[in-house]
């Protein structure tokens, strides 16, 4: 059981913010990660929709032997941690909750924000992670639909970014939050531009590596740990390796290689073959 | 054969402006549109991952009952045309060749340029178009990968648009073309922004109009075109109707009703439901 890997998936290369977390916390683990990228973005869609493709991602990587399931997309796991629980034989960790408990430890005015796509908004799992912690806690939020593309097209340091921020996050300086979640893993790459928009006074919260702290316990806890030797990360996504390999890289902050591609997600397919 | 629709495509809500149009020119005819939002945007995915959708979505019509196929999404017509008009048996017409022609008859100065999707304008489709029909043609081009968002987030109007397509356009401006093709079903949304941007001496192609009139030419020319009557629209969707209607009702300029949820565009499955 330790010897195998912690699954990981995203819509695309969203959840690399997540695994570079994992990885530098846990650097004798193994870590295979799901990209559906032909299926990204998965912010706009439907609750149906991306719990379906969830379940797809969550099935291929199971046939690959894992240990732990990490949802590393907001979207995802704001919509579909609780099917994947009940369905997984494995223990599944989403980044909500570990986010969620940040921002509730690091809130001195009661007063916390979440931005994050248009689904991860909508399904308000959030909300409801941090009122489960402290129902006294005033909680406002707002999709920022642009910061993914943004960040996909590498404009993290253009003027765009800054104009998109500060229209954004205009409501949150008004009504004087003290922390803001960054809830959507393409995020921690604006950071900086975050940072300077909301000012020094608002601490931001970096749901991926409160993530890998609650992996790491998870592993402890349940006696699955490894903690000798070096790991490595493997990668899979369902479009051409190409632009996973340009993009994930400039997440990652290293070139990332060995990309492969998998025809496609349909479940049926893949148990049949594995 | 002439009481059969007209089949439309597009990844998602962009095709609608080029619905637009033909509904203008042949008011008889009864349109059938399908819009892959459950796997909306194509333009930065790899031509093997187009076209699969471009097919299923093809056979998805066929199955309807179509005399003739618009490809209404320039990432799917500049990759997958070729394939869909050898496989189809009836016309299939996409937007590149007309909104190529009409470039050409506009420019005098025989310098053109196109905007797309990163994928449009990879494959180099309206280069080849242009230079069969005159070879001494200069052509340039250049992704503009945050109009789509732009457009859906409903911020045609917003400085952020404006923005950007100052730093999209400047090129063209500098390199002094005299027709710009809007290579992107969506872009047509933009067209005050762009033309605001480009100046009065730039002709501005809108593909839309130039594709419904070959959809009328070719009607004609096989004797199947409907002159009589009042023809309605039926409108598919692979994610959820919601965002569609709402999205949809702005590029249409009208509010879009009955639209159908397709669970899922595998050819298996409706071959062996209709």
């Amino acid at each position: 059981m330790k010897t195998l890997s912690i699954g990981m998936f995203d819509s695309g290369v969203g959840g690399l913010t997540v695994l570079k977390e994992v990885r530098n916390l846990l650097p004798a683990e193994h870590i295979i990660y799901l990209g559906d990228t032909a299926r990204v973005p998965y912010g706009n869609r439907s609750p149906h929709t991306v719990t379906k493709y969830a379940l797809e991602s969550a099935l291929f990587l199971l046939t690959k032997g894992i240990k732990i399931l990490v949802i590393a997309c907001n979207t995802s796991a704001a919509l579909s941690l609780n099917i994947l629980k009940k369905k997984l034989p494995i223990p599944v960790l989403g980044v909500i909750d570990p986010g969620a408990k940040e921002a509730v430890t690091h809130t001195k005015k009661k007063k916390i924000g979440i931005i994050g796509t248009k689904a991860t908004i909508r399904s308000m799992a959030y909300e409801r992670a941090i009122r489960r912690l402290d129902p006294a806690i005033e909680v406002s939020s707002r999709p920022c639909p642009l910061f993914v593309p943004i960040v996909e097209e590498g404009l993290e340091h253009d003027e765009v970014a800054y104009l998109m921020a500060e229209k954004y996050l205009k409501e949150f300086k008004d009504s004087h939050i003290d922390v803001l979640v960054m809830g959507c893993t393409h995020y921690p790459i604006l950071e900086d531009v975050i940072r300077k928009t909301m000012g020094d006074d608002v601490s931001i919260v970096h749901t991926g590596k409160e993530t890998a702290k609650e992996v790491k316990k998870t592993l402890e806890r349940e006696g699955i740990i490894s903690e000798t030797g070096r790991g490595h990360s493997e990668y899979f996504v369902t479009d051409s390796p190409e632009s996973f390999e340009e993009i994930g890289s400039r997440f990652l902050g290293e070139r990332i290689t060995h990309i492969k591609f998998v025809k496609n997600l349909d479940y049926k397919d893949f148990l049949l073959s594995s």
